[in-house]
């Protein structure tokens, strides 16, 4: 009962985490008439927020995860088991497209579509574990001495990728999956979905061994 | 005695929310010269900060609702009577077109007005299905879990919500009443603001009924 | 020795405000190129974050007044004697104009100018009134309840009020007189000066009274 | 052993913080198409945002300094030794120099360029003695009254002075000398480094004066 309470929680989270990137990357090109770079100050402001919110929210529910590759890293902790963890991401990547689906929906959109944006090279898959490195080195760094700290520095973390990362920090292969269903402002070809999502885990992976260093504990049990 | 406050403290939120949407409206498209992306940038900041400073000042006194969709929640939760509750609904109606009589005389225009903006159809319905149904998913969702983080995710919900979606998240029937009195950026054209009601109220309900579920508690007696 | 540490930290903090509001202006001006809606956006970050800061920094010394109507209304709630409060007066004003000095001094401007720029009229004063009125409610509608909040609060409101009122919240009759020693984007013509003075401390009273009703308390004593 | 914890805590925070700053200057003037403004505002949510991340996170690890001028500081007032403070002030300098090069990476630019912006002039330096100032003040005044608000009130103080200073607050020898390393919106050509470290370190030493006055306190033990 407690797992399907923690699955609605990702279910709910991780749809209005994309729902607001792809939602607010429509309206913020729409109505940015060309200036990229106003754009996407609206695009960051509105995904800061909902990430402040969606962790205050169900943060106490499920951990607020959102995101595979932080779920893998809480699995390699040993803060869920598996079962749990496969349950987590198979929410995740469902709940993600659907959010897609929803922003589509409020913006009369074809509902699925397939992204032409490129993203691929060298420098974006840097950008990516750059991004996923600092996402979880910020989750284990402040979930243990400042748990209050999380909802803002989870926020702002994914705000400063927004704009020091070549490929704007998606830094979650759930959000990669979903944004590979928009041929709008957030969207990412499928072609370059994969190394997107290898260079996440390889990020979430380095973060998870530097944590283990700096902050000097492994798992709840410390 | 006491209710009088309470009332008071309504009245003094919502004329203040709607006189900040309305208000930085005005100034946003005024200065923004063409440029919607930037007016909307002026109109988000202006509100999601005052919303925070509202929440955080009449929160103590009388819930801070400033919104009839939010206490007729709280109705349902049976954490106030139906008479108070119908007395905040009339309070927050009535101050909320105040709010726009006092935003267009600081910037020295008609006080009343009829909006002229078209905001109607499948998507924006939705749009303000969704925006409630977030907005009181987070209220309910920090209230007790998180309650010194609620003047700050209330805050981010709606300014996300300006974004994300495509109504820019009107979210509440008193402001939307209020609106309709404004020809400015933030109004909205009296015949369609029934639809917007019914569509909040929709999503309030779900949202009820979705935090039932996921947050696991009922009313303040659990 | 304590009232002195409390004047400098009233002459530090006001000083920095008026540097931040007239520097962030000239910055704002000279980089938007003739775009006002974003140059008002880069002056309302500035503003508003340097409040956070000087309020946290300076609230346990001197209260972080920085605002003679501020002084005004705790001098009147007898949470502050009669002498310290006029020479807290008197070095807000001073050092407010030194801030306007110190603002052009870093942008290699002459140090003291006369401001060509006309706001006047009743929408102008009845933004003043109800910008100071905001921002005292503030101030005393969170330093009881949730004094932990006090800097986010008088930051935000003024962020607001820089929207949605006409004149930009001033708020300040320190601020209000040192913008008029500036021929630049914040500037006041002299002549315009004593208009906002007046409906700024109308505000202020109008604030006292409501914060007496709607929270319930008079002094410390309570 | 908690030496090299702290010194990996001060190469992630400065590596990350310049990767920001120099990163987000580059997107943001790609981006903005000659609009200046709107460049400096996604340089400074940026920047704003990962200090108060990196802060939050290495805080309670090594002090989060990540700034020669902030341990130099807590050096005379006897919060560290001389051989850590040695130890922090080169692994500062060198990873800043690393962060340029992570995001000269990221964007698949040349990774060390030398910078031909000119910044000097005694605007300039005025500019960076008043930003360090304010910076130190800032981590002096709140450290022991309000340690939680440490984070939030040093990410501020930094995005204020983004727009209240001609220089565009540096406020940090480390970083200075890293965006020397950077031909793109960030740099500062190396013949204008030493000016700008002169500034700092003066107004990082007036600061440690005027905090002790106003603060009334000097070192740890009191």
């Amino acid at each position: 009962m407690t797992l399907i309470r923690q699955l609605a929680a990702e279910a709910l989270g991780t749809s209005l985490l994309v729902a607001t990137v792809v939602g607010s990357g429509i309206m913020a090109e729409t109505l940015a008439d060309g200036n990229i770079a106003v754009a996407l100050l609206g695009n960051t402001i509105a995904t800061g927020a909902i990430l402040y919110v969606l962790i205050a929210m169900f943060g106490p529910v499920s951990g607020a995860h959102f995101n595979p590759a932080v779920t893998l890293v809480f699995l390699l902790r040993k803060e869920i088991a598996l079962a749990p963890a496969v349950a987590f991401v198979i929410v995740q990547m469902a709940s993600g497209v659907g959010g897609t689906m929803l922003a589509h929906a409020m913006f009369e959109q074809p509902l699925l579509q397939a992204s032409s944006t490129l993203r691929t090279g060298g420098g974006q898959w840097l950008s990516e574990g750059v991004a996923t490195f600092a996402l979880v080195l910020t989750i284990l760094g402040t979930l243990r001495a400042r748990p209050e700290a999380v909802p803002m520095a989870v926020a702002l973390v994914i705000t400063a990728g927004y704009w020091f990362t070549a490929s704007t920090s998606f830094a979650n292969p759930a959000v990669t999956l979903a944004r590979s269903f928009t041929d709008t402002f957030s969207g990412i070809a499928p072609d370059n979905v994969a190394g997107f999502l290898v260079a996440q885990i390889a990020g979430a992976l380095l973060a998870w061994a530097a944590a283990h260093f700096v902050f000097h504990w492994r798992s709840s049990q410390d």
